[in-house]
């Protein structure tokens, strides 16, 4: 769903890439038993030098002990960080303080395996709320994946991280800037933050670019912001979301702030792995693109647009193919954004120019029903709406609502 | 769901009464057709005199036509009001100036009928939206109404109004107060707000007490918060949703703001209406009732209560029968209100004392689990929260989510 040629020449993108495309990175991984089955669940990336950090955590306030933990490894030290420590099958989630004991294990474990200490481990849970992390497992984990680090095994990385994910999910980009080459890379898990229990989305990116660390924070939080941020499969937001920034300097090549192309790239990895999360969604049968004009402000437009990818009855109308313009109307105006209740205007289409129009001033018009009933029963729909009270706008991914989200999440039990 | 026991001796309940209970008040109905079917669906309810009248309307900013014609009339006098007429069918939503003029000509339909001026009438409808009410049925219905306007008619207005509802929702009840004795009645529409473009909850009340109509403005705004604001089926808005209270004094007894046994009466009259509609919520298998403790503000409880009760992680684990903390702790964390992330205490049960204990200090208790399960498996689940940062609390209502909800929802073509 995202649009290629948008982006300018000098970004080279690369749907094999991941975490280890860029320059001084490697991964390896391993499988301890922190859930059924013999697959690989913890995966440990880690970079040849200190790196500069950021992270993007959950704004829930019952936050996971891995969150707290890199939070504040984060708080105390963000440019000497080295590896990373993602596992699955166990969220370490309202686990009190043996949660939090365990997540500092881990990042002692790391350090010892790798040689350095543990305030520059980073950690990431998914999984089973409510079950401790068995450090034993752990750690034999670590001491195994970090026999077999190797540049070459990012994508097996993006594989042991899967929970309920039907497909692994990473990429990168490659930045030829005046200054010289340098690569970012990816890897998400996430299935639309809707699974029972594993309600989580993470994500891990790294760069062989040299960025200062407040920097790299100011770069991922507006990445973040127009990504994993604006999309919803449910509403849902998870104790463990995090999305981690790491950044080693390899390439040589120095950015600051001014630079576009690595907000540009930093920017289309983000959407890359966020609509990878949705497209994923369980029980997900539509991709659907909203777009918000004619708002008062880009808040505002956010406001309407997750008022309406949120609304049951708007995602099961689209579920059921049917263009129900009342349910999009109603959602908008029940959102607290300001909006022009006589002149509303509504667009739909199977494309990002969504060019079946089937309201004008707020009223239905006939000729643009059979358009709308054919975007409808595409596989991705584009809604596009003006508020008509202002200049700002925003986009926003979310999915249809079908009875297969519901098996799913009624039918799983504790 | 509701506990009459806390009732006071000089409330008598009625189940059987209705808006027409009250002295000096009379319904009338009739079939216009503006439905499938040769059922009823226009009712016409009048008061002997001119009534004090009070509203409460959707805040959705796309607000119907007869909202905006009865908030209007009710905004130039409130002190005259003499019926009102609401329709099942269409509900004159998204339908620009012929909707509103559609509206008017109801009023002066209906006015003509009685005898009175176009602004004594007030109007409600519910149904499709994108249609404008067909003016010559509604008044042909209009006459029929009112030439057989009876006291025993009420439970008849309120089966005219229903549209997807399964049953008609009526209520009354006799107040003995030092001052003499008067009734309030109600009737209301609403299957949970859930249905495609007829989601619309509708509520009307009469009373034969004399209140002046500020009084009973701020009786009904504080009544309304308390009850129908408090329910949620899919967090969806209508933009029709109206609840209107009118008052003829027809027993003599006056009512001011210190009348504690009114406040209560009106207040059981909303909430018995509010779980009617909650109750009759389609593809809901079962109804949840949240008490939200320990909250800092009652504004925050009612914040982390519409977030459990609106989160389909959560209804989808009472559909299964699945009694799974986490997401109803994780579901209060991203609500906004605080809490002691370290301390959250939660108890569930089939009554409203909701005495298992599941989750103490954030961590699951096994002993409860059993208890749990089995609470989650019947047909009413009182769920309880202890936010463990103030003393504010809330009690609000919600359904589980069900195959049938997606059904109903999806299968539906506008």
């Amino acid at each position: 769903m995202t649009d290629l040629s948008d982006l300018p020449a000098s970004l080279e993108v690369s749907p094999d890439g991941s975490v280890t495309t860029p320059t001084g990175w490697a991964a390896g991984t391993a499988a301890c038993g922190l859930r059924s089955g013999s697959a690989d669940d913890l995966a440990l990336v880690v970079a040849d030098r200190a790196c500069t950090a950021a992270g993007v955590f959950t704004k829930n306030r019952v936050a996971a002990a891995p969150v707290e933990a890199s939070r504040k490894t984060l708080e105390s030290d963000s440019q000497h960080i080295r590896a990373v420590v993602i596992n699955a099958g166990v969220a370490n989630a309202c686990t009190g303080s043996p949660g939090l004991a365990a997540a500092r294990d881990t990042q002692e474990a790391a350090a010892d395996a790798i040689g350095c200490r543990p305030g520059q481990i980073l950690v990431m849970s998914t999984g089973l709320i409510g079950a401790v992390l068995d450090i034993r497992k752990v750690r034999r984990g670590i001491v195994s994946a970090s026999s077999q680090l190797s540049g070459a095994r990012g994508v097996d990385a993006a594989q042991a991280i899967m929970t309920t994910d039907k497909v692994p999910k990473y990429c990168s980009v490659q930045v030829h800037d005046a200054a010289g080459s340098y690569s970012l890379g990816g890897v998400a898990k996430g299935a639309g933050m809707i699974h029972p229990n594993m309600a989580t989305m993470l994500a891990l990116i790294t760069t062989d670019a040299q960025v200062p660390s407040d920097t790299l924070q100011a770069f991922l939080a507006t990445a973040v912001d127009r990504s994993f941020h604006r999309i919803s499969v449910d509403g849902d937001t998870s104790t463990n979301d995090t999305v981690l920034l790491l950044a080693n300097g390899a390439s040589g090549v120095q950015v600051d702030w001014g630079s576009e192309l690595f907000r540009r790239a930093l920017q289309w990895i983000c959407q890359e792995l966020a609509l990878a999360i949705v497209s994923d969604g369980e029980g997900a049968s539509r991709l659907i693109q909203l777009h918000i004009t004619g708002a008062r402000s880009e808040g505002e437009a956010l406001q309407a647009a997750r008022s309406i990818a949120t609304s049951p009855l708007v995602k099961t109308a689209v579920a059921g193919g049917d263009p129900n313009w009342g349910r999009i109307l109603a959602a908008a105006g029940r959102s607290g954004a300001q909006l022009d209740p006589e002149r509303l205007r509504l667009w739909v289409g199977s494309g990002p120019s969504a060019n079946a129009l089937l309201v004008r001033d707020s009223v239905q018009v006939s000729e643009g029903l059979e358009a709308a009933k054919r975007a409808f029963s595409e596989d991705e729909l584009y809604i596009r709406l003006d508020l008509c009270v202002g200049e700002a706008q925003t986009t926003f991914w979310t999915t249809d609502l079908t009875h297969e989200y519901v098996s799913i999440n009624a039918e799983y039990h504790t």
